[in-house]
């Protein structure tokens, strides 16, 4: 036969499952940054490039590597659930974290999963647990790219709104007794949390809201096991304020809540190690899935990452980053102060430690892509992630008015002047009306 | 309230999908492994480690550490499709596999993507692809994880006999029809194949027959577009016989062959690097896919592979590597001559590349995890991958007397160890009938 022109082509028939994902923000956001290289982000998640930990991955690479033996086994496979050695460390830094000798955490390290990044552990929990239609409650706002994760399973999602405490647990009860009224508590699988420094809110849940949403969970667990998601990926950025026990730490049974940490935010995004800490029974689902994803996260990253961890290079590590961050989320305060405090119905949450600061507008002022300000804000050269991009309700639900701004990549010269160029913006909205 | 007991709890309540994928073999030759540790395993896909790149992987570290600018580059966030410099030298790479300058492939970098071991790509492809009761034609026997994938979505996959030039194209043709006689062609979408020295059989389709395949899909692409998956991973452990063209080479149209390769047998499976030369209407869907999954592999490990292709390392090390596997392929051949020739109704085929020697038995002799063979194999000291486990087909279908024997691990005097304590194994059950 004659091979067909390209364009004769019939067009490939993809999965339902493609259709529920198809549609990420952060695709338009990375191609507004390449089209306008002069812009200053203040929308990026990525972490400040100045201190990521050179000189320590070269001193942890040589170590794994100056020797043959420890060097081949870096380089040869490892195992789905990740590297044993780094486990043990995970599950030493984890009771460090907790501040509880590991062997009085109630669970082991084959209870920890390594994976790419806390990411690809979010992305497991919902393919093992989410059927389509099934339901998973989340703050308003939260994390977008797990609304992704749910979206592409094709799960329900129920908003709880959020104040400075976290979500609102008189709300969470109030839903679930709603979906139990209308018969679909059976289909409520998942209460979803960014439990420290919040993305994108920058809040932390309050130690009295850790405890209620654990009960909860157990109280509301009718059905089938009803499961709390704790993503703690900020938990060490901490730059000040009181430090919180995990919402993990709550639940005594050690079944109920899942608990994810990633490296990616306190070391280097460049090596993707996040871990999860799973009930034991959900230790083989996950397994089983992610040995069908990829059967194992890379093993040299990880003995990289547990030489690292040994040395006690981490530790210091932390401290420097966080020092770094101190000093650039007091600029981006500093910059809203100067630059925003005259502006009427402006306001922000002064974070405790993670990469963002939450903006307010007044609710005449919309904020999402398609807007009058983020159009100004883009010709003013300075970029930031809209609101309306962190909620999962139908978008004439959400609020319109509301901007995550990061201070993860610019030092603080460019938050000071990302700042003023928003500002400026901000306040040709306010006259223009 | 009080915190229920652990055992009081409801059990999770899992997903449809983790069902479809829960049951896998390889669980269980692991466990097997772990459980006789001195049993000479010819059952381990895991590649030989005494040829690993410690040294090249050391040098290139170096390199991508020792400037301030390039280390910090690699250890921040990478893009979900991987680092453009790598795609880059993955197309010159891809070019020189196919003989071809990098500018008249046909393809771009753009339509490279990079994953965790091509594992992954596999992975995506079936999940932008396939919904449940989807079809997908696949070679019997095949890749066994390649089956767990496909269940993974709910697949149904349709067996296609194979022989000494791979996958029957009179068979595969027939199939197609049979489809279409039950209204069923609109369910399948894609053509599955390992081209170059099989896993498990060790063999290679024939030239013919790889544009016979491409040939068939343009053919029966009379819904929508029916692709084919082209995994290459062992195309470049090539020890002796003819540079065969790939399957993706036929395909003029450049839109419907995948194609797919891994660093994992060539360099390092501890970096887990592999790609994919993707259709250009499949990139977007597949990057929204690994998005959602893990936004991106490990950027660190990109720019050390990067930096291997680029000074020329990897080239040398592939030599050494086909040089160390092609005296231990063979060692299994001489081994294989000297213990089984004698046997009757024993035959194997002979690899020339890759990792594995496929060797059929007399039909009365089963080499299941259950069978009597298994446990006086491992009686004797020696495990393999019983064959069928390498088909889809239902378990009364399937032949049930073969075995896939990997020379990938051990040294020469442990193969040649190994297939003398098989013989034993064999030879018993040939005497006791």
């Amino acid at each position: 036969m004659s091979t067909p022109a390209a364009e004769e082509l019939l067009p490939p028939k993809l999965s339902r499952r493609w259709h529920y994902a198809r549609e990420q923000a952060i695709s338009f956001l990375m191609q507004q940054a390449v089209e306008n290289p002069d812009v200053i982000s203040l929308a990026a998640g990525l972490v400040d490039s100045e201190t990521l930990p050179v000189a320590e991955t070269r001193a942890a690479v040589q170590k794994v590597l100056e020797d043959h033996g420890s060097g081949k086994m870096a380089l040869q496979y490892g195992t789905t659930a990740g590297s044993e050695r780094l486990r043990r460390l995970l599950l030493a830094h984890f009771g460090q974290l907790e501040g509880c000798d590991p062997h009085d955490l109630g669970v082991d390290a084959g209870q920890l999963v390594v994976t790419t990044g806390s990411q690809q552990l979010l992305s497991l929990v919902c393919e093992i647990l989410l059927d389509p239609g099934d339901i998973c409650l989340v703050a308003g706002p939260t994390y977008f790219v797990f609304v992704g994760n749910l979206n592409g399973v094709g799960a329900e999602i129920v908003t709880i709104p959020s104040d400075d405490d976290g979500m609102q647990t008189g709300a969470l009860e109030a839903a679930l007794q709603q979906l139990e009224a209308e018969g679909r508590l059976d289909r409520v699988k998942l209460i979803y949390a960014v439990s420290y420094y919040d993305n994108p809110s920058g809040r932390s849940l309050s130690t009295e809201r850790r405890q209620q949403i654990v009960d909860i969970a157990h109280r509301w667990s009718k059905h089938h096991r009803l499961f709390v998601l704790e993503d703690a990926a900020y938990r060490e950025l901490r730059y000040d304020g009181e430090t919180l026990p995990s919402v993990w730490s709550f639940d005594e049974t050690r079944q109920t809540v899942i608990y994810t940490q990633t490296f990616s935010k306190s070391y280097s995004p460049g090596l993707r190690i996040g871990f999860g800490v799973l009930p034991r029974d959900l230790v083989k689902p996950v397994c089983d899935r992610k040995g069908n994803e990829d059967f194992g996260s890379a093993n040299f990253n990880q003995h990289i990452l547990a030489t690292v961890l040994e040395s006690g290079l981490y530790d210091s590590h932390v401290e420097q980053v966080c020092a770094a961050y101190r000093i650039k989320r007091d600029a981006m305060l500093a910059a809203a102060d100067r630059w925003f405090a005259d502006l009427p119905g402006v306001s922000w949450v002064h974070p405790h430690g993670g990469l963002y600061v939450w903006m307010s507008l007044p609710p005449q002022i919309q904020t999402g892509f398609k807007s009058e300000l983020f159009r100004r804000a883009v010709e003013e050269g300075v970029m930031y992630v809209p609101g309306e991009l962190c909620y999962a309700s139908p978008l004439d639900e959400r609020p319109r008015s509301e901007m995550r701004l990061s201070y993860g990549v610019q030092p603080p010269e460019g938050i000071e002047e990302g700042m003023r160029r928003l500002s400026v913006a901000v306040r040709s909205m306010l006259v223009s009306r």
